[in-house]
């Protein structure tokens, strides 16, 4: 099944407004087997929405517009789709009794411009939106002018704010979808998520034992990005689960440890929720992320259970008083060395009363590196009570990339230790 | 001129990644007078890419692609293009040798798959990268064998990853493209910033005074998100500047201190240039921001000169050890509240000996509301020695939404103490 979509809106091609549609829609029509297979976005110009839609028509089985549906004088969408179609507009009673309501529960009065939401295209099917005015509209082109042969095409056109789209999708689309262009083979996918490798080395450590299920129709995509790999495994037809449950258990296999998580799974909800299973609390001291490791914990919620506290020991005062660093490891081996984020890690599990300490001090950059501790150079330090472990890797990245990373590795450290791995 | 953006990548279209590319290339091309017409997502698929390289050839002056330039089997783009331009590819010594330093610097061997992205088209030029080892290559098609009368067009590659993108584009792809297709009339944009704040607040409050430049073409857009509103001004031909200028003065004039920046300013680049300038330094302590307020001021390059430390009390217990907040104050009237913001401001400020201290406590949600202080509920408190300022806001988004609100909040706080606003 060809599928594809047309976001529309000046907005977007002057870098104003982040499409989030895009991802959003793709992610819910792929989870269930729908593949996308391009995406346009346009801007409010009557012409370059007709042809951009009108050579989406002459390739897809279904094409869904986002945009251009509401009252002001750039929302051309309605109207111009209509007139390739050559459909008439009616006024809908249902859509205009909707429009009516919503300005009643305001008090506020029905803007004469709005009425223009309630002209529905003959033969449209109308989509009911609960949190605005303008419907969404799904119209079979039945035969198609544009696709040799005549070939049926449905054409979805959905309003742009997203409080009003995404319930929308949620609850009528796609159902619509499944009900009239229903797969014809099931479709399972499951993505396993990686840290500490890169992606060649996962894709040369696969590749090969994976090739008789690839061979099969298994598909292996790839998205890489520092300090993570994901890996997603897909099949459809019959046998498609199994197919995908041996790919999973071939891969768990070779890369073992390297799995964080599946799925919707981030490092720090793997986290959060390893430490709140085992009743175990958290103290983060950091100098080099500067708080960004506290931040991702805190990002989850109920991460309150298990975090006690973050210090952002910044200067070195900070690192003596908070951590209790002692001033002549800061003057013999300095901030960035193996010494300082021991006595850092063990100071904050001291100090806070965690069962677990990490710690992390390293150069950002762009300036602080020396020939000896150039730019990038980090130590990891996570302290149990027991033995303290510690990490040097060298992380040369922009300031966010290099938190990021560094985050990444302090947090996989915490992991294998909590799982023993 | 006709510029189109095409995006590859099987994740983008899989959502599974957020197209922020997008956005960020069309402004940053917008910014300099530079529109984008349309833009395309395709996967990594050969014939798709090649179908849709080709159409954007048959229309625009300058095609640019991002993505598919890694080393991996669904890196299609570089040998696709050749193949499409009817071009051989040959190894280029120079990218060879960032290729073998990237891993040399590293510590790592080169893997054997990685030399591909040595190969470059003939007659392409080497747009170098220094954050990987992918190079973008910059193609002139002439004369173009896909538009009628063969009128040229410029092909750009670029890598996919955001660190690598970016700093090619802006050090080198957009002075390229600005040299080699000059704008016809003169182009200025500015880019206000506002926070504090809605969007149809400063829109109103505009529009009118604004009225006869905008009748005389000057443009004017507005973003609008969560925390702040992004004005921009832009107008084109003979007296644009000046058109720009007074439209600024006029801004500045009804908007006055709620503008806190230009173009690329962030409001902590704003906070930690002030502090810098006044050589004062800077203590936060954080319980719902949890890290989020001392990673955007250590975002910032140089923040090591006025950031002393951060302290992230998540537990009562760590705000009473670290801040010194009163057993009384945390049991009378709870962690949120103002006496709590105040306590911990004003300990962060001892503590640390900082001129200033920032301190925000409040209830992120999704649980922990009372009828009394419902999710949303915040305290923000800044202490500089003489009286104590607290604001007592309601926030009620989302987790991460709701950090970030608080944070911009919190550095407004500060942006007016410091310049007296």
């Amino acid at each position: 099944m060809n599928i594809e979509l047309i976001n529309t809106g000046s907005e977007l091609l002057l870098g104003r407004v982040l499409n989030t549609h895009q991802q959003w829609i793709c992610r819910q029509l792929a989870d269930r087997g729908y593949l996308v297979s391009r995406q346009v976005t346009v801007a409010d110009i009557g012409p370059d929405i007709q042809q951009v839609v009108r050579e989406a028509l002459s390739r897809a089985d279904l094409v869904i517009t986002t945009g251009g549906l509401g009252p002001t004088s750039d929302d051309l969408t309605r109207e111009l789709i209509a007139g390739l179609l050559g459909k008439k507009l009616h006024e809908d009673a249902a859509v205009l009794a909707n429009v009516e309501n919503f300005f009643a529960a305001r008090k506020r009065p029905v803007p004469a411009k709005t009425r223009v939401q309630a002209l529905v295209p003959d033969g449209a099917t109308v989509l009911h939106n609960r949190q605005g005015t303008a419907p969404g509209l799904a119209i079979e082109v039945r035969p198609s002018p544009f696709r040799e042969g005549g070939a049926a095409s449905w054409l979805i056109l959905l309003p742009g704010p997203p409080r009003e789209l995404l319930p929308m999708f949620r609850e009528q689309v796609m159902p619509f979808i499944q009900e009239k262009l229903p797969l014809e083979n099931a479709f399972v996918s499951r993505t396993l998520k990686t840290t500490g490798l890169g992606e060649s080395v996962v894709e040369e450590g696969i590749a090969g034992p994976l090739k008789p299920l690839t061979d099969a129709g298994l598909e292996i995509g790839y998205c890489a990005r520092a300090g993570e790999v994901d890996l997603r495994l897909a099949a459809c037809g019959a046998g498609a689960g199994d197919r995908v449950n041996e790919a999973e258990r071939l891969v768990r296999g070779l890369l073992g440890r390297h799995i964080f998580g599946e799925d919707d799974d981030l490092l720090e909800t793997v986290i959060v929720r390893l430490l709140t299973e085992r009743k175990q609390t958290l103290a983060l001291a950091e100098s080099c992320t500067g708080g960004y490791l506290a931040n991702r914990i805190t990002n989850v919620p109920g991460a309150s259970a298990v975090f006690l506290a973050g210090l952002v020991t910044y200067s070195n005062e900070a690192k003596q008083k908070f951590l209790g660093v002692s001033a002549q490891t800061l003057s013999q081996h300095g901030a960035v060395s193996d010494a300082a984020a021991r006595e850092m890690a063990e100071g904050a599990r001291r100090q806070t009363g965690a069962d677990i300490a990490l710690s992390v001090t390293g150069i950002a950059g762009p300036a602080g590196g020396t020939p000896d501790k150039p730019v990038g150079s980090v130590f990891i330090a996570l302290a149990t009570g027991g033995r303290t472990f510690v990490l040097n890797p060298l992380n040369r990245y922009d300031r966010e990339t290099f938190k990021y990373v560094t985050s990444q590795q302090a947090l996989e450290l915490l992991r294998r230790t909590l799982l023993k791995l």
